[in-house]
């Protein structure tokens, strides 16, 4: 056994067996981050504050992202989310700035949500993308990755 | 006016009128990576190998995943794709290997098909995770960005 | 705090935690009507007794709408409904008659079903508007409501 | 026959021909308005101004539905919309007050728009129930219709 | 080169290129039957008559699935069908009753719409299952295959 | 009464109120073939150990279908699977060969998972069916059906 778990001992891919695995309190944090013209960041901003809301519509996308995880992600079970919570933070800066975002995924089951975590950060990052592309085709998407995960059997994980 | 096309003229979001532009062949290529260990590049490369195909399934994903796009980004117009292909190319290294993931996309229509090589980028990119993440949760995926698109009025772009 | 619930304490929207909460048996009735011909009304009675089923095709279509409810809903948390009833009440009047339709939802866990009841309603009513369409555009859809919910830690409402 | 083209001659429901079609400019326009008491409208209004956008993500709710209508509603034709907005207009009164959304929906196709628009206006307006439910359990929603569309053999139609 | 075209020149799974292909009117009939017992085949035929419409249930939930054909065939391209439509046959025999299911389906574009026929079929297949289960474990599934399909440059096919 | 529970007393479709049964660990096993040419299956066989991973990629098509199955059956009870797995048998034969594909499913809840291995069955032949198309477009679909199904009040079931 190679440690994959999403195969089985024959190399198939399946959805792994869960059903022994008590439900308890799951909680994921992934973040990631949009870099991004000097300027572009200053559009964002002043959308914030008056009008045309790009975090605003972006923190949706995210969360209703979350819900689909299982329907984007092949091997990946179906679970309720209890919560989930999208945050962000503008990091200006010369020549490049940035929208650094970090999600918040909870369930009670038996498997953890950090593909949530994860799923919804990415489609965040790319209704940024989507909105701001018409002054920006060069935005990149970097560093996104799992912040910490809690519950379940493997107990809690914490990015070094 | 701002620039940023998906805002009315009083800054509400809208799914911007595209009736008035004929349609044309479109073309996006986008990219991405993802890091990992170079014990998990190993099993992946073992995998495609013998058994425990992490990239099969991840491929599958991605083209799944840009057929959703219009359904992910909140007001991206759907459209009919007429070609979506995935390609990897393995970096192993140390301490850290990788894996990049180059999606080319295409359509003929009056809108441009970035999002959707984004965004089967972003699922290829994540379904490796998931698939890995049992042996490895501190992946992290970087670079993710456009690298060519064609056609339509505002002409080609191609990353600097 | 000003009660919506949706937004967290800075304003931005979130799905509420309800890891919290306990799993109840839970229960929301939902009502709307719509407005039509008496001409119209005639035809979907005669579709019933004979052929052209519009309400046999509402019902089904509103059942399955209940399904996506927390797909179609931003912050509504995704649940598992363990039954959906539709009933109609056909009111012919002159020159106004009705179809009302009255939407039953149930789960256990922790959240309400009223977005699902009400979901079903909207969806039962528009799928009648899209079939009797060709014959009456000027149909008209009110009176949608929540009729009662029980079951929570906020306990039964019924519509006054 | 009995003018419900959703059937065949013989009684079944069928997604009707549209082949012969050509593909024209289709719009459609839509509204419906929520009422509610005058103190959640001004928690909306509030809102708008400050933090806890209802009628932002009421919005983007109703772009994204649109784009399922042909998933909703079971004979609906798919369709590439062109162009979704949706406006609100604001109408405190006492002791009722309301929001009215109004969505215009455009594609090019042999179809029209017209459940694409109203489905938005039925979601939009859901959405907004959903956000303000905790403060305002009666809220109602009524008046749901169609305003105009244009194109098409069957040419133009508008509300009297 | 194998003759598989769903995958490149190195194996590789993709969405092949349609773009070169022109739009043209494609047309696709597919078919398949259930097999039960006599005394299912009996409720069945009652219930068309007076209550209980299993099979308008489950005509509906052929059209409903012909719509969501590429998103769940992985390699499918999505289309806008112009057509869909369901008939029934009832085979009364014994001890072994059928129903047989024949889908036709069609739309304008580069590509066939066989997919769209035979998953029509088989939801519509299933939905019977899924409907008379409580009664009849023992139904099977079978015969599912094209009958005939035109338009295209590979012209067209009817089955032997 | 018909012993049709998917109808109410009135003979209306109904989704079955379930809310009263016991959350239970529920298995089903399903199985179905696709007939194809000899020369069909020779390609297949050859993919799987070189390129062109036929059985691959339809294997991902039936786990994520069986996710989808209360979107495509419309009385089916959404659930939370806890394992899916494809098995392929492949049967070499002349002049016709077959794929048997046998699917289990398994959830810990009030309804039974048969629907969900049946739908993943009959999606992963469809994808089968897709992506060998081009080379034998006379393939068909036999012998679907419910192989065992254990778990919940009615007790196991095993086919004769």
């Amino acid at each position: 056994m190679n440690g994959l778990t999403h195969f089985d001992a024959s190399g198939q891919a399946h959805m792994v067996d869960v059903g022994d695995k008590p439900a308890t309190r799951r909680l994921a944090v992934a973040t990631g981050r949009i870099d991004m013209q000097a300027s572009t960041l200053a559009l964002i901003e002043a959308g914030n504050a008056k009008k045309g809301d790009v975090l605003g519509v972006a923190r949706i996308a995210g969360i209703m992202a979350a819900k689909k995880t299982s329907d984007l992600i092949p091997l990946c079970h179906p679970l309720a989310l209890t919560r989930v919570a999208v945050e962000f933070e503008l990091m200006p800066a010369s020549p490049i700035s940035s929208v650094r975002c970090t999600v918040s995924a909870e369930t009670i089951g038996p498997t953890g949500v950090e593909m949530e975590a994860l799923t919804a950060t990415q489609i965040t990052l790319l209704t940024i993308y989507d909105m701001c592309k018409a002054v920006d085709r060069g935005m990149q998407i970097h560093d996104v990755r799992l912040l910490e995960k809690h519950g379940g059997k493997s107990g809690s994980y914490t990015a070094p």
